[in-house]
């Protein structure tokens, strides 16, 4: 934990919080912070800040807050992604948040097997503290935006101009040639939305809808990796090659 | 699974190999495959082929094994990775395999705690089989050699020159403004080594220590990422640029 994230309504009128969750244990047992001491705040979808520690015993820490003004950038990166199995999911939140996304989409496709969206990893209450967690290890405060679609060709012809009109779309194919800097040579400001497939593949119909609607096949080299191989590899590769452009 | 390993010893004199074992159940269950039927098959540290199943019942799986010539080149990539604790490290041994590298390099250093280094996760019976399921996943056919470290000044200054002599050397650091591919930008043929390190950072010495040996601070923009997910963009990013240069 590299930032403590605080929600908006735990801050009191003159900025303070008083902690006695998970986040009061870190405090005191990893960080071993004392009265007077300064730690990294953040406040969810806000802005990062400094906690002066007011007051700790073993229950309680408080804190008195400052904020800096503006919040930090929001990832320009989103993710397309077929729903993977529970327990790929549930490994996922956390490192996709802290990776950097603005909005996680997840999908139905051929082989996704429906079951996969009847798990309590799909809940909030179970995945954003997960994502929490992650923002908190990468010192960000955006948590990224999710929604969860049963159906894939509506989400394709519809929903996505809503979630995501203007962005420049990739959908990562192995044994494309074509590499994702090529295919984002000229982004300008625009975000960029990121498909990832299923276990074996998007099928033949899934792949033409993406493609007609604006989707760019790029590659990532000849090894098929697994769907939370390859999302933390293609966000790592979008995010490079975004930085290199600026 | 996209391609089932054999070991070398597996086959016989006539190229045939009977298996019985999970890749068995794999083959019947899941690729649903019958007698006359080609599967991808390859042999470990050696080349990748087809086999003929020339035989099935409930228990094993008979193949006629015909290999290609040369086995695929070698991962250019190696990775210097100070040990995670154990849970961690037990999920990454798969997707290392399936990214692809030569060699996995793993070090102590101030901040990884002892007991890491005593759990079964660092035994050949464990981390070989999660190899070699990455391998199958990437279809690829060379397991990556592995060595264990406590003493990460006697690795780096003795034992790198013999494991990766002439590699370029790269440390992932948080904050360093100089991107992958400008670290690169002229590797000719030779391998790349990456170092990683624990939660919390190399210390100011192995930090220097490093520098001393020819590693070249690398940075991946502003967020820190917990060690799995630095691994795998890590190597995702120094894979693309390398594919890029040819």
């Amino acid at each position: 934990v590299n930032l403590i994230l605080l929600e908006p309504f735990e801050c009191d009128a003159e900025g303070r919080v008083s902690l006695s969750d998970a986040r009061a244990q870190h405090i005191r047992n990893v960080l071993r912070a004392v009265v007077g001491q300064v730690i990294r705040i953040g406040l969810i979808n806000g802005s990062p800040g400094e906690g002066t520690i007011v007051a700790a015993d073993d229950r309680v820490v408080t804190l008195a807050c400052r904020f800096e003004e503006a919040p930090p950038p929001r990832p320009r990166i989103d993710l397309l992604l077929a729903l993977p199995r529970p327990k790929v999911m549930r490994r996922l939140w956390a490192q996709l948040a802290a990776l950097g996304v603005g909005r996680i989409i997840l999908t139905n496709a051929e082989r996704v097997e429906r079951p996969y969206f009847d798990t309590h990893v799909l809940a909030p209450e179970t995945y954003r503290p997960l994502l929490v967690e992650g923002l908190q290890q990468a010192r960000d405060t955006h948590l990224p935006a999710v929604s969860i679609h049963r159906q894939f060709r509506v989400l394709v012809e519809d929903d996505l101009e809503t979630l995501c009109g203007s962005a420049r779309r990739l959908v990562a194919q192995p044994g494309v040639a074509r590499d994702v800097r090529d295919a984002l040579r000229d982004p300008g400001n625009r975000r960029v939305l990121v498909a990832i497939g299923p276990e074996g593949g998007w099928n033949a119909f899934e792949l033409r809808l993406l493609e007609t609607h604006g989707f760019c096949g790029v590659g990532m080299g000849p090894r098929t990796l697994r769907s939370d191989t390859a999302c933390i590899a293609m966000l790592a590769i979008v995010a490079d090659a975004l930085a290199a452009r600026r």
